[in-house]
């Protein structure tokens, strides 16, 4: 278990030729977080760092934000076809004033009454128990450029699958202080907010979230709800992640490449340094 | 309403240069997805085509499989702030002998029980209504090296945005049937599905779906239940989507770039023409 890669023979076409070899790919496997016992949601994602994964799931549905709230976390006996723990099943107990939830309704990303954009932006703010800090953080452009390499390199599975997406937590002076792969964006990083949660690290004032691929609304929900104030995606962020950076005051950068970047919101963080 | 982009003001970063300019992003907003009236699941998606999601999704879960079986699909009253209908919401009836389900745990994805990769693939084999037909396609190299420019011919949207997935239905003489394109990857291809099975043409045995991103295995799960032989993706496919490719006796093509591809599953439909 919690192999982040898995390999496979596979037929390679090049041109009109065809060799055979192996490859490596990319694991995947379902994980069903259970909340005090209770059912709570199924996803996939490659193995390891679940407990991060569930912990920063709990923070990105406002479930926890403080790491004294989450009491434990542990490893049900759901079984594989021989009888074995497949330690796909992770149970959260939380305590004090976490907020209980259950059953995939309840969750925040789904119960927006009315259903349009605005009301499920107005339903992360009423969540966010982190109000996002508007001075702690200034970046230059020169440091945003920098910290797409920095993530990469610490990727260690990426290059022999080419199937995972990554997130990286980073101070203000461009460190690099936590990196996850996953098949799920999602997981991603909801495994670096869970680390930070675990580490005693939230809010996530004065930090920077890099992410590998887009920056959806989700995304952009639970760097909200982490207390995040910068955002930024190598890849483009959809309206509804704009709207929501705008609402809370995130800084929410896209298409973050090479020497360029566009800014979507809260463009008075990113200052020529 | 049902609008692919939307304009917003951005602040762009070339090198130390900073420049304000209007920039399109992909529009996403949340659908409420009702079976019977009764509340079945969100999904944040780009507007347009949502019929056709709703249809797709639920062939990829079981719950449909002919044309028939789906009685009525009609918006229901969920309204924005100005009390005008979001459009947002999407009730299906169902009729004859389509699966009943209810409630995010019933999901054909969440239900498998003990919860290891193979159990999970086992729920998808017994849940697949439309065998995939082992001799009804066969592929030359040269027609799948030809099919993602013909799939980014079809994309309005993208190249203004950057930020929305594609996926297009192929016969197969590689001629693009249907092409969808959404913020999320899943709506795309639920999108492409729901448009076959509203034309009357599932099962899609002798058809090519390919998807412009990664194969995860919700992907390869939802063309087994369309009864789709052959997915191809741009990018990496997971462990998972490989397995469940294999157990169904699917074609799995990944990494198809240029005139190079890699199959994972099933290379006996894939033949030098």
């Amino acid at each position: 278990m919690a192999r982040a890669t898995v390999r496979r023979r596979v037929v390679r076409l090049r041109g009109s030729e065809t060799g055979v070899r192996p490859d490596a790919l990319a694991a995947e496997e379902p994980l069903e977080i259970r909340l005090g016992g209770e059912p709570l949601t199924v996803t996939m994602r490659t193995p390891g760092h679940d407990f991060d994964l569930v912990a920063g799931f709990l923070v990105g549905e406002g479930v926890v934000h403080r790491t004294e709230q989450l009491a434990a976390l542990r490893y049900c006996a759901g079984t594989d076809d021989e009888g074995v723990n497949s330690y796909n099943v992770v149970d959260a107990t939380v305590r004090g004033d976490a907020a209980p939830l259950s059953g995939h309704r309840n969750l925040l990303t789904t119960s927006a009454c009315g259903l349009c954009g605005r009301d499920t932006v107005e339903a992360v703010r009423t969540h966010s128990r982190w109000p996002v800090d508007r001075d702690a953080l200034r970046v230059s452009p020169a440091l945003l450029y920098a910290l797409p390499e920095r993530l990469r390199a610490a990727q260690r599975a990426f290059d022999s699958t080419g199937g995972l997406h990554a997130a990286g937590l980073f101070d203000a002076d461009g460190r690099l202080l936590c990196a996850r792969e996953d098949v799920g964006r999602h997981n991603a990083v909801d495994k670096v907010i869970g680390w930070a949660l675990r580490e005693g690290r939230l809010p996530l004032a004065g930090h920077v979230l890099l992410v590998s691929g887009r920056a959806s609304f989700e995304l952009t929900q639970k760097a909200a709800l982490a207390g995040v104030p910068l955002l930024a995606a190598v890849s483009a962020p959809s309206s509804l992640a704009v709207d929501l950076a705008e609402e809370l005051g995130l800084t929410l950068v896209g298409f973050l490449r090479g020497e360029s970047a566009n800014v979507y919101a809260g463009a008075e963080r990113v200052a020529a340094g």
